[in-house]
């Protein structure tokens, strides 16, 4: 079979940047011919069909499997979260596969979970809700309770504190993104306005903080400053359309966006209304960021501006040289992305890469920017910056900020909480992806 | 414990139509009690905390479950599809419990599934996409060939032609909103524009018709006009971020966002380019709509504006009179929906509902309505209209335009098909839902 060729060398006619990137709206209108432009190189598979029709599979020729009351996926995407070790209590932990993921929506089954112990199994119909401290009147509500109050759902990201802490290392892990990014989801979460709650409760004017308390093993605990409490909190019933994951929260749990993963309290059972934060261990150390200077932050809550690129990522093999679509999620604690760019040398030149719509705040917007790859050794990078003009660091900058490493990752309780910086993925000469500091 | 009991009539005070519909905005703004408006009656449970602190129960007090590698819903949550017989070849469903659902999205283990053969179990490395038929150049390519051209996201909802068939059945179905109307689901779809790779092929221009055929045991086809394949038609590989469901089309599916469900054919493996239809027995018979006059709708494919209350919906008990929020889905194949209607009254007075954005074309819409059940019986309803003007008509509207009802549901072939009349839920004295011809 003889390959395509046609019009293989207009890839190359709208840079927008180094090492072979594109102008996506141009591509597009170029009636470019991808077919002949990955087949210029090495291993390029598009034929033409001189031999059709197709062979007839195996599996066309049979009948198929009946579909099951709730389906997964085919063993065959070889898609599943990364678990740590649970032989014993302590942190459990699944991580997003998102080398394997494209789009906005993380799906429920492959949602990161951070546990220190575990998912409980809670009865729907005993569990309550109590809210109480400094309102006028204590609350208790069941979960039918709540479900008559007026529902809102948004697309929102969740992340933890801890996220991408392996970036710390003073040399970079070989590891994939999964490993490296994968406490980050973005899910349609449905519940209630924590705010509409409140405010029947009564909130006292002199309570500042209110404390969050789960019904898991370790009665989890956060302080909320009041402020966030009564903006775009919620307390939520549904993830992505169906009844919240055991390990996310059923039957409900709050939702803090853009905040650090572990405020979003799961299984919540109590709101008490404070003048003075629970100083549980996540905020008086765990989500504490010791500075070399001595200082620390503390009650520092935002996930801030990140991206990263998901395809081609670490641990991938590039098939030929030709043209490529580059992958990632963006996202910021402080409201919508405004741009990414990406770049294939390392950070010297920058093109404006394409966002899907609809780019909503606080929740994952997919970029893609169009490349040529030449077969020379690159290294891709991602850079976003959100609506607030706050643009993703590089991993030199949030050291010179906050201090060398100190440590070995994934302890926590070091400056590798909330790290946001530039990733790094070298292609070398023969397609292979690997995580590089540059 | 006291019953909170305060400013319980403020709930009446802003009306938009009669049996109790208020109005969302003004209700929101008014700082209204909802504790108190769900107590005025029978059975209201939410109370004031006189017994604090809660009960700790047994699942506070141990360890929980470790996360596994993919999740699944808590059984406690009941959330299944209904499977039809599938003890023998022939028409496999899986149903969308939408009554159990919030929110957009619908969770890729619960979308729905018609499948003549069951699902085929597709090698992704050996699986090829032809396309061929009235193009300059036919072209043959593999999933990893596709992976590389750009990429798009999109949630769009689907449908089966044959929903609702039990619309049709001359007395009302007891049935709940799954089994009436559980052939409809909605995802984020990510895949490559069909005319990128149609444009590749180079479409003859005298070609009218693309035939589509499936991989699966009975090489499903269908028809479908060029001007659909090349406006906004893709072939998908991913479904709510993860990889296709195998019976959703595992690895690769074509998408006619709007047309009716069997249009989208799963398993793609081949697209013929040709100036006739293929007369399948799908288009043929099974969704051409016989009228009563001997003529006969034909190819005709989108999924006209449509809306359903989903909570409260048949087979549900309302705990007590007071407060609830009405809430359904809205959608339609010709773009987005721009107004939802709910009456209490059976369709006497019409109120407007809110509209949970981002309000997207061709995917489910969520409507939301504040109610005060005053504990008479009542008969809900919703009305849709998109943006091309089309408002969802009643029953007896449908019934007037195709003839009268023959035949027993869901027997396929009989004006039953494309049903998109509004629904109508009686709520009697005691609370209980049914469905009724109203």
């Amino acid at each position: 079979m003889a390959r395509a060729r046609r019009n293989a060398d207009s890839v190359s006619l709208q840079p927008v940047a180094g090492n072979g990137l594109l102008d996506r709206r141009l591509l597009l209108k170029s009636g470019m011919v991808f077919a002949g432009a990955m087949s210029t190189g090495i291993g390029g598979s598009i034929a033409s069909a001189g031999a059709e029709p197709l062979a007839v599979e195996s599996w066309s020729k049979s009948i198929g499997v009946p579909p099951p009351p709730y389906a997964t996926p085919s063993p065959r995407a070889q898609i599943a979260r990364i678990v740590s070790d649970t032989s014993r209590p302590g942190t459990m932990q699944a991580r997003t596969p998102h080398h394997r993921l494209d789009g906005m929506i993380t799906p429920a089954g492959l949602h990161f979970v951070v546990a220190r112990a575990g998912a409980p199994d809670i009865d729907p119909d005993k569990h309550k809700l109590l809210i109480h401290g400094m309102v006028k009147q204590p609350l208790i509500f069941t979960l039918n309770d709540l479900m008559r109050y007026p529902m809102e759902s948004h697309i929102r990201f969740l992340e933890c504190g801890g996220n991408s802490a392996p970036m710390w290392s003073k040399t970079p892990i070989q590891a994939n993104v999964q490993q490296l990014h994968g406490l980050l989801s973005c899910s349609e979460w449905t519940g209630v306005r924590l705010s509409t709650l409140l405010q029947e409760a009564g909130v006292d004017p002199k309570a500042t903080w209110m404390i969050a308390e789960g019904a898991d093993g370790i009665t989890m605990q956060r302080s909320i400053p009041i402020a966030k409490a009564m903006d775009d909190a919620m307390i939520v019933f549904y993830q992505n359309g169906e009844p919240i994951m055991p390990w996310n929260g059923y039957p409900m749990r709050l939702l803090l966006p853009g905040y650090e993963g572990n405020m979003n309290v799961k299984w919540l059972r109590r709101l008490k209304l404070t003048d003075t934060p629970v100083m549980a261990i996540n905020e008086s150390r765990q989500y504490t960021l010791l500075l070399d200077s001595g200082k620390a932050w503390r009650f520092y809550y935002p996930q801030e501006v990140k991206s990263f690129i998901t395809r081609p990522s670490p641990g991938m093999q590039m098939s030929s040289p030709g043209y490529y679509e580059i992958s990632g999620v963006s996202y910021s604690g402080h409201g919508r992305i405004s741009k990414v760019e990406v770049s294939a040398d390392g950070g010297k030149s920058w093109g404006l890469a394409a966002m899907q719509g609809p780019v909503l705040p606080k929740a994952l917007t997919r970029f893609r920017m169009p490349w040529n790859w030449s077969g020379q050794p690159v290294v891709l990078q991602s850079r976003a910056t959100d609506e607030g003009g706050n643009v993703q660091p590089t991993r030199y900058q949030l050291i010179a900020e906050r201090g060398e490493p100190r440590g070995t990752p994934p302890v926590g309780g070091f400056p590798m909480e909330h790290v946001n910086c530039i990733s790094s993925w070298a292609v070398d000469a023969k397609g292979a992806v690997s995580h590089v500091y540059a």
